[in-house]
């Protein structure tokens, strides 16, 4: 006999709670289950005002009250937890139902689930959600890879639990199949350390080089937020910047240990673009000087490396220079998420995803870490031309990109003066800069690979494959 | 009964032939042998003259030749040829024989296989070996990792055949058991890629912005390679940037396509030290700009973007800008090789290498690719103060650091400035300034995760992990 609950959640931590009650919010019935009951029924208690929870005590009991094809969504640990649980659920499902994944797995493991359970006739559904706890539970972004099929029957619900973008449409649509769903969430955060970074470096010249208090600097990025920097992220950086602590009277930002910590997704993501051949600077700076930031040793003994006197800020220059910086910010945001899509691209290409560029951006417009008004200028880039080789070449950014230049040189020269690091900034420039450029000195690396290793060149002017006889008469000959 | 050669060489392409050639002129009876016997007779054809060749038919044939213990190198392609051979021989072999692997493997593959072997009573000995094909001929650095007692009976043969650094020992040693040779390996390579990378910017700059002509920068690295930059790499720069391309009369470097290929190892470095949690920004950006300046797509998909006219080439001032871009390069190599040496301490602690930090660069002194007189004073640093906490402190390229810095802030301003594209130049200044300053942009980072995903922070004046209500009344509570 079919159960009566549309659906059922099991993992009722707070990201799994919350999903569980924005499905119930939404007038959907949700069976709840965790592994320890406790948590399951603190969450009926707590919440079960909210719409229709069905408790369930045990994996069988959660499988019996869903309606089949069952739609079960998983919310735990990703790693060796999901494997358990996927275990223990498995043998209890019927050909055609669904078990969705929303925990942050990656992309490969997602392709491996998906296949062994795809042999026992069920959907495996790795689905990338951003947002956070506040997401979860006011509307997500929700990214599903897995069969055609299986979004049938979980699109509807998903979408309806999914953040609305400005235009009202949902922040949910499927990405293709198997992994492509974590592959699409995981990207998201690699840009999103990528974002971080660069409001950090921007945050740190109006500090350092123009000398402003963090109140001040909380005004700059609120003022930022109603131009075409409008995000999430930029608003809530001024809200921290404008936080004084209550113990200190101190700015809160003052008071917070600088090592910025990291789960791994930024990491993944530079470890497969690396894979994928994907030069993702902006990203991989940006993981990385999460992970210096966090080498205290190393900090503490580099000290008194190299010290400069910094230029005393000159007060009156502060709001052209913080004009500088919003376009330095802003130009190095466009190669970043540049960046971003490339890999989106290639990992499409690779994997077979066939994931529609501009649809990403679509569903990043709300719910997400990264939501903003210019992620709906990417949507329409490529809804303007969907074979766009890449966003830096797409005509209004480009523009942007020409209009925006000599201020983001300038704030990196005025870094590089006044000893600030700046290598988000830097990377993307660099970026631009030999992407752009007539010819790039990688001639000269070849042919030094070739001196050393016979490794082989080609020629600018004719086809084949040739190699220099070095060590001999430094003839050319075919290498073919 | 035993064989009466010294050691065995399996894959005879042109690494495995000269390092059997290398053996055979040092006095060694060498049995050699390749999958297809053709390989093995024309070696001995071509070259029996210059030693003692013992050609083998079969496997068998040659672990017959063999004295006890055996000692047969491997030299055939990383990856599954390595698997199919240690397949082969293994059940060959008796317990206390050697299987050295001296191809270019994943020191993890190595990890597995010298598990897998000990646990048959053979000794697996994963061994690095660079200098290319005329270093395996006349004396590579050889970097073994595996067991003590493998390194007994094999060290006097690698040694006796490995280059000898100017004071004449031998640039082999030891390094630690299981991967441990393999990592050092990996590690040099990356190494190689960033300074490959920062004598291309270098290249670049002199040729677009001082505006000389190849054979005039050739000149140049002539004569750095008498100072400080004294090099392999310098000295085969020169080369080839003299060198005039017959069949067009142009500078070779003009008809080399601008595309920097790569093999993996330099990916495989920065990939692990994401997984060690070590910042190696300067490698990390050397690999990608290979990639990128194979991505003609894309290149000529964005070559019109941000045109800048490039300041006309002042001549007056060549000279004073190549000691600029001489002082650049120097200070970015010292933090390139500090990343560096960084991940090999890393390594060793997270895998119980106990890896020599000084020995490392004792035995790249000669031999490889990054062979240079630089590597004695990082030897030296190491000998001073064995723990040194990183490269950067050591009081001598500290003082070189601080010396380099104005000049290197102004190289990269210039580049900046005249949209030459400095990645390698701008990450390693940003890794200094940011691992020397007093606080990183780092704690407003932390504090925005703790914003969108309460992944708490700690503070700067008091032990614990706090989270601050930011949905809520902003308090901030104890989080552990």
């Amino acid at each position: 006999m079919d159960g009566i609950a549309e659906v059922g959640v099991t993992g009722l931590a707070v990201m799994g709670s919350n999903l569980a009650r924005n499905l119930a919010r939404h007038g959907h019935r949700v069976a709840v289950h965790n592994r320890t009951a406790v948590r399951t029924r603190a969450l009926v208690d707590q919440f079960g005002g909210e719409g229709t929870f069905l408790p369930a005590e045990s994996p069988g009991d959660l499988v019996r009250s869903l309606e089949r094809p069952r739609r079960l969504i998983v919310m735990v640990k990703a790693g060796a937890a999901t494997d358990a649980v996927i275990d223990e659920f498995a043998p209890l499902l019927e050909p055609g139902d669904m078990l969705v994944d929303g925990g942050n797995a990656h992309f490969l493991d997602t392709r491996r689930r998906e296949a062994a359970l795809r042999a026992r006739g069920l959907h495996f559904v790795g689905t990338g959600i951003s947002g956070g706890e506040e997401g979860a539970l006011h509307g997500p972004s929700i990214m599903p890879g897995g069969s055609d099929e299986s979004y049938q029957a979980l699109g509807p619900l998903l979408e309806d639990i999914a953040a609305k973008a400005p235009d009202g449409s949902p922040c949910c649509a499927h990405l293709g199949p198997d992994g492509a769903g974590h592959f699409v969430k995981m990207v998201h955060n690699g840009i999103e350390y990528a974002d971080m970074q660069l409001i950090a470096e921007s945050y740190d010249l109006l500090r350092h080089v123009a000398g402003l208090e963090p109140a001040e600097i909380a005004e700059t990025f609120r003022a930022w937020n109603t131009g075409r920097l409008d995000s999430y992220l930029i608003e809530i950086t001024a809200e921290v910047l404008a936080h004084t602590d209550a113990a200190t009277g101190r700015p809160f930002v003052d008071v917070v240990a600088d090592q910025a910590e990291q789960k791994g997704t930024g990491r993944w993501t530079v470890q497969t673009a690396l894979d994928l051949g994907v030069p993702v600077s902006g990203i991989a700076e940006a993981v990385l000087a999460r992970s210096m930031s966090g080498h205290l040793d190393l900090r503490a003994a580099a000290h008194g490396l190299a010290r400069r006197k910094r230029a005393t800020p000159s007060r009156q220059s502060t709001s052209g220079f913080a004009d500088q910086v919003e376009q330095a910010l802003y130009a190095s945001k466009i190669v970043a998420y540049a960046q971003g899509w490339n890999m989106l691209q290639a990992g499409g290409a690779a994997y077979d995803w066939n994931i529609e560029l501009g649809t990403v951006a679509a569903i990043w417009r709300g719910g997400c870490i990264i939501r903003a008004a210019f992620l709906d200028r990417i949507r329409s880039a490529y809804e303007r031309d969907p074979d766009l080789p890449m966003l830096l070449t797409d005509p209004s950014f480009a523009e942007e990109l020409d209009g925006a230049q000599d201020d983001w040189r300038a704030v990196i020269t005025e870094a590089v003066g006044a000893g600030v690091p700046v290598p988000g900034f830097s990377a993307a420039l660099a970026y631009l800069d030999g992407l752009r450029a007539d010819r790039l000195p990688a001639a000269l690396i070849q042919a030094q690979r070739d001196f050393f290793g016979a490794h082989t060149y080609r020629r600018t002017d004719r086809d084949g494959v040739f190699h220099t006889l070095w060590a001999g008469d430094r003839s050319q000959i075919n290498a073919n």
